[in-house]
């Protein structure tokens, strides 16, 4: 993830960062440039078409339909958003809820109950660091996919990496109940905690495993495509050779819309604008080594 | 459901999967391609009408009215959306609850007790599997029709299938706190878990059971076949022929955004877009197997 | 409520079902036809109005105020909907916690208390059904108008009838936790269910008695009218007496996302899209009873 | 609060109700008729513009920015929208919980204990009414201003009203429990619904206290005042006189929106379409009296 | 944050408050006006192109992209907004839960125990001012950056301030329990405010230091530069010299949105649309202290 002042235009516009979709792009949009080019080339100078063409109002089609494309674009960008969001908050509440237990624990025990304190001070964080490997695992990404998957098969006998840590940690309270180390009352307040655990593992893998549906996002990237290799044809009428420049700029508005959306719609990949989970793991064993002496 | 790369556009645009509403609709953008072209052939040659024809200036009624359209599926588009990705949510709810129930039967049972350990192992999973038929029967579907059903009379015998299996899964449960196996205070702690496996069936009805009102998705249906079928009498005099292609191109992009509103909106069907409700009982049911010994 | 196929293209635009928003305007639309009419007639036939007529601009207007008009529309519908969903998510929730109660009320009481089982089995379906009856009657409606309605004088000996049913189970089921027959914890399980019962209640209420401000549905409907009446004076110049059906449709489309907003934005209603909350009522009688024996 | 028959579109479009956004806008439509006739008359009569005045193509501009205010203005009364319907949210809950405290208080108390239930049968609707004061003061609205108020400051001996009636219940529960009248289980249950009191008082005071944010309001209308004042300019060219009604309307809509968002944006003021907080907090009291005996 | 009469607008059109982005705009917009004006003359004047110029038809593409421009304007907006929003609910709790913590306080604690009330009376307000410390510093922004930030090195010896007052609460409560001064009832109930305690912290700090995906702010800043700078060339045509202030108008509608949204999508800074949080912190020192006597 980037961090960067929002109110620096200059930088923002003048860069070219490699996150960026126009870098991603350029050679399309070059590629763009000659197939507009040649277009207007062939309507100019070689057919010779008159002023009389139907093809030159073909532009009416482009503005009936560049509202729906338009609009379509934009949800699509904040449905994308929406899930990038959702995954930034459920790390947020592990964050929370690793610190809030690593409190609750670190006033629970007894004083002077080293073992229990060191079992908690690894295996919370723990819990992060597996999360953030199950959810970078490609295996993760095909947990729903119907097909088979033979690639994956020498890796069944890897058990599900977080349930194993939630399992010890569960295992560990209820001992330390029975024990009679915390009582009833604070069994129900750390239970809330550790439920919260695997609820944020099952929603990342929901998010991870789930993309916008298949039809859904093949057909946005039919209509744009199909949109934008059209758009020559009658906009050489009236814009003559100014017709490249203004066509590749909507090629590239109208891409990096849908680019923007399928970086951020996954947001526990490697991409730079994804979450940074390894940093937030850090940050979890960092807080709960401080929390719990 | 089909897992696929986001960010292979090669493939989207390419393919004809047969999800895809490209696939369903081709004989209708063939039908529609025929019927542009003879109302085409009818203005231009055959009735040769003038320039100065009223019938020209009907595009400006459909770009008056495209814009409403527009938003109008947009949202259509959105609404069938949350509904798909609500009951995306509840299945992975019950996921992580099946798996949570696990833990906590795990670790609060006494070590040994494999009878205990094996009902819950097999009845934690029975209820996704039940809750999947209860989805997919189409008695279901037609739970609050106020009609009368007399096909489904046969089987008001067998009753509803996921409260008969919570019913067990609580009746047991209360036992084993009669019996002193769990206290007061797991008690409570079990209980929240169960209530939300019939809290979840609940909600997956409701989405089941209750589609869009039908004024609203008719009047969507009724606006969009008026639209398409008005829009080749007035392009004709400014496109010529080449209304044939823009006409379906148009045809094409509005009734898609209805057919995945429709496909998606009832996201517990088999379609091939919708839910792996299969896939993921399986999932539940070897991670609880994972999880209690 | 109506159950249908959504993909059933043909029934949806070819039906005139008596809830669909042509079936309450059409003579309204032949009201709208014969004005259109006489302006077309008046100004082509009769005032012989030239090109040069300033009235042929206006469309100009009318199409710098549709976009926002369009909008306007497609959101209202929307929060209307919004409204619909949130009831039928409330009827929904009661029917899962009248079951939890009864699954929880069955595998509480010990076995052979036919006394109290034979409460609950009446009691908990008799809230469903007084909650409908409140919410149906026109009482409910005027709760909160600040005129005095001296109409319902007469019904205020009749108190406030769901409260007075949550008040007796409330009742019976303190009496059960000081007579031991369960448990503090046990108590504190049965209470949420409970309590949920008067959440839900209030929620519908307020629903029911607070629709859109009427500042907002005043202006909408000025809007929509002023917009309509004026649309025939300019484009007669261009569409002739083609203007009759554009006019006309328009008319059709506007107004149904207002009338369809109208409809289902009290969802406690009786008209043909409104909730079932009858066969709810019922499900709910018949889930209890198979639950609780 | 105007309660109204959503169908009744007769009233809405020919009523001038004094709550509607017309009342208070016609001497500035008047203002606006005028200011627009004067230009009409300067340019045509005056001026003698000829059809080349680079004058008469700001109307394109218009339509290009006309969007951006469009969407702008619906998105403003939808987010007021939501503040309103939080409001009324608050309230329902406010409503709720004094019901359900009080069918809690009615059946814990052992009968025949007139004291507590009296003390509970006001106090708990003095809450609400307390609340609906301290919504209405302006000190409330002034809470966060970041400059000195000193015509306050002889108020500030005051206490802050609600909390001081939440502290009384409070305390008179926690008394109940000390002297063994209530237990342990029961305290936790009541104590819900008691700390829900402050929790609703505290999202109303944000509410009110809250505007959205200065810059953006201004914006808003810096933008529709330029918007509108320059829009007869260009469209006398070809509207003629008829500009008149069309400015007039145009600003009639656009101002409407920012005006209804206005009034609705803070649900706790006395505007007509604001809650009706008094008829609420009678209800509260009518219910808890019908509740507790 | 100014406190405003939202239905004064004569002050809000007519003021140039330094928080509004025609104050901070203003050197551009003379930039812009030079530049458009320079087009302009160069354009008419020293070029003297025909009207033939193929230049003249570009505000057709300005026209297609201008749609997709101002909805992404809008919602950007919008998403800051509510990042804004979400900021100042959540201040709102903690203003809630301060005074619920010290309302609990006050009742539990037996009469006279003055050191453990100065105790919470210190400690609560302590962690609202911490918290805006924290939120204030800019370490807390770079927090997630993968970056070295050497510049904070010297202050890795402070620990998190939040954390270290929630500790501290906590550490004192769980004495409270084991003391026997408060019940397990009582601790459940406590326990849960603290917890919010900790979990706003979190809520505030993803705010904080996560903004917008970088490609994503990158890309409209990007786009608003190409699409003003671009768009005196074709408007010359039509507008003449009164393209000058046309441009203006629309680089001042389009940046406003973009800085707005830049302004408020970071609530917890210093500008003056932020959260008071100073006098947050104090309206909370103030009602804890009123609380706890």
């Amino acid at each position: 993830m980037i961090i960067y002042n929002p109110k620096d235009w200059l930088h923002a516009v003048l860069s070219f960062h490699r996150s960026e979709t126009i870098k991603k792009l350029y050679p399309y949009l070059i590629l763009m440039a000659i197939y507009a080019w040649a277009i207007a080339y062939l309507e100019i100078e070689y057919l010779k078409l008159s002023e009389k063409s139907w093809l030159r109002n073909i532009p009416s089609m482009h503005s009936l339909l560049g509202f729906v494309l338009s609009i379509l674009l934009v949800f699509r960008t904040n449905t994308a958003y929406d899930r990038w969001w959702e995954g930034r908050k459920l790390w947020g509440q592990l964050t929370n809820n690793s610190r809030n237990l690593a409190l609750r624990i670190e006033s629970l025990l007894p004083e002077g109950d080293k073992g229990n304190r060191s079992f908690y001070k690894k295996s919370i964080p723990l819990f992060a660091s597996t999360l953030r490997e199950h959810l970078q695992s490609s295996q993760t990404r095909f947990m729903l996919d119907e097909k088979d998957h033979p690639e994956f098969n020498h890796l069944d006998e890897n058990k599900h990496g977080p349930n194993q840590v939630a399992a010890m940690i569960f295992k560990r309270t209820d001992t330390l109940y029975r024990e009679g180390v915390i009582s009833g009352d604070q069994l129900i307040i750390l239970n809330a905690e550790l439920l919260s655990f695997t609820d944020i593992c099952g929603a990342c893998e929901r998010i991870k495993n789930t993309p916008i549906p298949f039809t859904y996002t093949s057909f946005i990237k039919k209509f744009i495509s199909i949109y934008v290799l059209t758009l020559p044809y009658g906009f050489v009428f009236s814009l003559g050779y100014f017709v490249v420049p203004a066509v590749v700029f909507a090629f590239y508005v109208l891409t990096s819309l849908e680019l923007i959306a399928e970086e951020i719609e996954d947001p526990f990949g490697t991409d730079v604008n994804d979450l940074p989970l390894e940093k937030m793991a850090d940050n979890i064993r960092k807080h709960v080594g401080e929390l719990i002496h």
